[in-house]
């Protein structure tokens, strides 16, 4: 399968390191989204959205949206929990990480490292909404060793992609030591380097 | 099972919709979003992101996020397709719909009818985005009966509580026939009266 990707997304990020983890076969296609290559008459015919990550399959099949393709794509492994009830509450993760997470924290830090903002350039409402996110992921960082419970699963690879690298959009992350040790841990799991 | 929820909001209708068209027996306990009941700590006990719809099942346990508690409470129901990728279509769709579609027609609904605001109070960004949203939607249902193949899936269900009533935020929905077509079908088969 093809990746359609940019490689400074952590949505497209979160697609490659399940298939590295999970040893799938894929070819990386560079997509550079501040090109505006997402919005070709050639790439639009592969998502109508107009979005990274997109995958298209061998026998042409397209689909996007970061968490449905790791959730397709890692189907039946075990970073996703056998349990239908722990199976949801990582769904309930990866729609928050969507709706109230990556609007505030990789916009923030969008702009501050693709277009040259400051700190003080930033919508405060956006620095809050971030703060207030990471707040959540702390306190339940506090009260167990994963997102959902003790087990990695597809919601601390989702969470994990822009939240490593929330500095980088001026979120002190001092305030959050849970945060901080359960980055490691999912960055030692995936193989990653530390992002800072 | 309790359904904490706003009967004003898309996100809370969908469970309840999901729930009377499968014959799951709930309570309904309304929370006003805007008198800021979901902020009460008794609240955030049960959901710490404090929005709703949240779920309170009869052994205590909580589920939110609507697009997940759908997901968990349709399982093993015709709403989800047993094809694994026609659900992993459906995925698609329900994370897009709280990315790229919710925050704007929502929003501009809730302003229009919440705020007080007009329409040329609105924020033109987010009316294009509105759009963008319908646009893609309408090239989706001009190609198929239902969002995914012809099968209605709860990838209808999430996308048709904020679209059946987008004239509510201002959206005129006249350049959309094929949407009109599908809001008709599905209202029809949840049992809901026309949105207007």
């Amino acid at each position: 399968m093809k990746i359609y990707g940019d490689s400074n997304s952590g949505n497209c990020l979160k697609v490659k390191w399940v298939c590295d983890k999970l040893r799938l076969p894929y070819t990386w296609v560079p997509v550079d989204i501040t090109k505006g290559e997402t919005r070709t008459p050639a790439f639009l015919k592969l998502n109508s959205a107009g979005q990274v990550p997109t995958i298209v399959f061998d026998d042409g099949r397209t689909l996007a949206q970061s968490n449905a393709i790791i959730r397709y794509i890692a189907r039946g492994s075990d970073l996703i929990p056998c349990d239908a009830f722990a199976e949801a509450k990582m769904d309930e993760w990866l729609f928050w990480e969507q709706y109230s997470h990556e609007p505030y924290i990789a916009v923030c830090r969008f702009q501050m490292v693709y277009l040259g903002k400051s700190v003080s350039e930033l919508d405060p409402e956006k620095v809050k909404r971030g703060h207030a996110a990471l707040a959540r992921m702390e306190l339940q960082l506090v009260a167990s060793r994963f997102i959902v419970d003790d087990a990695l699963s597809l919601a601390d690879v989702a969470l994990v992609a822009y939240t490593r690298v929330a500095h980088e959009g001026g979120f002190d992350m001092r305030g959050y030591p849970a945060i901080r040790r359960w980055i490691g841990e999912t960055e030692s799991f995936l193989g990653l380097p530390a992002a800072r």
